[in-house]
This record gives C-alpha cells, structure tokens and sequence, in this order.
C-alpha cells in the first residue's frame, strides 16, 4: 500500500518547526501498520532534521553553530542575488538533509523518545514549503 | 513492483555532476507511477546532493566553501596514503549524502522546481561512479 | 514484502562501531531478493554513515575533524546539562545521518567494495543504542 500526502508548512523566516504531529497523523490516516514515512522537502533553501525535542536551548545553538559555520553575508559566496542569507542557506541545506525516512511500527513513526521530525527554514524572510510525505507499506 | 537499474557516471575529476535527466529517464522506464525512487552512490568519496539547479555561482560557492571548511592536505589528517585529497573526500562524503529518495508522482520524480540531482566528485582525478537505482511502487 | 527487526548497539563511548555484518545478517534472513534496506537510530546524540572500511586512520580523522569543527565545551553552547559533549553530539548527529537506505540485490545489501556502515557513537559515556531495519521488496 502506498499514500502520498503533501503538507504545506508556513515559517515566519529563519527557525526550527517541529512538524512531527503533522507527520504521525499522515501515518494515522494511512492505514500501514508496519513500513516507512518518507519525508521530501521541495525546496533548497530550507531542509529537515531529526533532532532532541526537549529542550528549547538545543534549536538556539544550532542556530548560533551555523551562524558562526556558514555565516550570512560571507565574502567568499558570490551567490548573492537574492540576498546575504541566500548562499548559505542552500550550504544549511546540503548540511542537513532534504528527505527523511522514519520506520512506521504498530501504525505509528517509531521515534525515539527525545526525536523530533523538524523543518529548518533557513532563509531570513517567511516562506511557505512543500513537503510531501509518501507512507507504505502492509 | 520494484525496479532496478545501474548507472555508470563518468567524471573529470572534482565538481558537481547533474544526474537530474538520467533519474528521471529511469524512473520514466520503470513505469511506476507513484512511489519512490532511491538513489545509491557506491563510493566514499563521491556523493549525492539535491541542489539549486539554476545559477552556476552556487556550484562554485559550493566549492569554495568545502576547500575553506575541508582543505586538501590539512596537516591534521594522517590518512594520506592516496593524496591530499583523500580524507577530505571522505569527510565531504559523510557531510553531504550517499543515498537519496525521491518521491515518485504521476510517473517522475516529484522534485521541486529548482532542485537537481549531482553526483559530487570529490577526488581530484577522474572516476567512473556507479550509482544504483531503485524505484517502487505502483 | 516487509521484515523489521531491532538491533542493540552497546558503545564503550565516542567512536566508530562497523554494524555491517548485522545488517547484512538481518537481510540475509529477511530473504528479501530485491528491494531496500532501512537503517534507523532512534537517537540524536548517535548517528549512522557510510564510509571507508578498509583503513582506521580514516576514523581517526574523522574524530580529529569533528573534535577541531564541533568542540566539547565550546563556550558557544548553552545546552550544557548533560555535560560538555551534549550538544557537539547533537550537531554531529545532524551533520551525519540518523537513517540509510540500502539497495538489496541477490539478497545482500549492494554495498561497494570499501564501504562499511558505522554507526557513530558521538557522547563520551557508554550507550546501548537501538537500531531499527526495516528490510522491503521482492
């Protein structure tokens, strides 16, 4: 069996969404019982990331580690065209990851206790991203 | 149904190689109609990435970030029996992707409307890259 | 068809542990022919990768780079409660990978010839960490 679904996440700008209820409710209404979530991020400029879910303080420090990692406004990138956070988003992008697979168990993604599905939008200005999910399995 | 198929990538050595056309081609021949399509890179020191796939500039920014963050012949690395550029292969291997899923919509790869498929050699000599390709679904 | 099985990792702390002959012994059961194997950790301070199998200066330098890029202790952090290895175990985890897909053929996993599959094992203390595969296809 196979079901594809897409979601259309909205971000205020640079962050972390953590849009795990999203993706369990689409493995709900799926029907599978046992398989895999495939998730796909549309787009290059923001990406997704299994990542600690407890602690808000973790979401600031990644944020600072690219900052000071792929720095925005970066003399060495000549991509600039759509601005000085352009370049190092599509960098953020390629760093992470743009499609997950998660196993579904028992009708449900089989997460660890402290693992968040999140979308990480890495452009400064509010976007809305495309994200299609594809579940299979019996 | 499950398909599978071996592609032969053929490189001039370090850069960003579009294989966009040829994962759509056999997608296209599988003829599955919605499911996935999984990319596999059968080397360390070459790997997958889903990119903007318009501007040049990014390519080069893509580089120039690599050869700042991961330079070839860092005195940190011992692992230099193959050359200068042997360990930072391996470490732009583990920091992009060895294998991709693309969902599969309507008989092709449902990729966003600026996202491309490279194979990104990281060795500085040419190589012949074997990527294999699995699509399924229905 | 579809087979899961969870495999326990028991690290002695940070490094590189080869689960290859796991893997490939779960596949082998699975009897899968043709299809796909899943490899998910249900961890964020642990992750999963693809690399060189043959030489152990590789995973030695690759503790050297992560230990210069992504530092224990690095004052930039404030999710410190776990200790000065807390959060660089969360930003190695997603600069690495917490899921692989592999292509099955004849029944193994179609691995190149020095490819291994390593789980990573990122905090300073002993885990025991569960390892989820989900073997698919034909």
């Amino acid at each position: 069996m196979i079901v594809q679904h897409e979601l259309r996440v909205t971000t205020e700008g640079r962050g972390t969404y953590d849009i795990s209820d999203d993706v369990q409710r689409v493995v709900r209404d799926a029907g599978v019982r046992a398989g895999l979530c495939h998730v796909f991020i549309c787009h290059t400029s923001a990406s997704l990331m299994l990542c600690e879910n407890a602690d808000p303080s973790v979401m600031r420090d990644l944020e600072t580690f690219m900052a000071r990692r792929v720095p925005d406004g970066d003399p060495m990138f000549t991509h600039t065209s759509e601005g000085p956070d352009d370049m190092p988003a599509h960098i953020r992008s390629i760093l992470t990851q743009s499609d997950l697979n998660l196993p579904v168990r028992d009708g449900r993604c089989a997460l660890g206790t402290w693992q968040g599905v999140y979308l990480w939008e890495h452009r400064r200005a509010p976007h809305t991203r495309r994200v299609i999910l594809t579940v299979h399995g019996d």
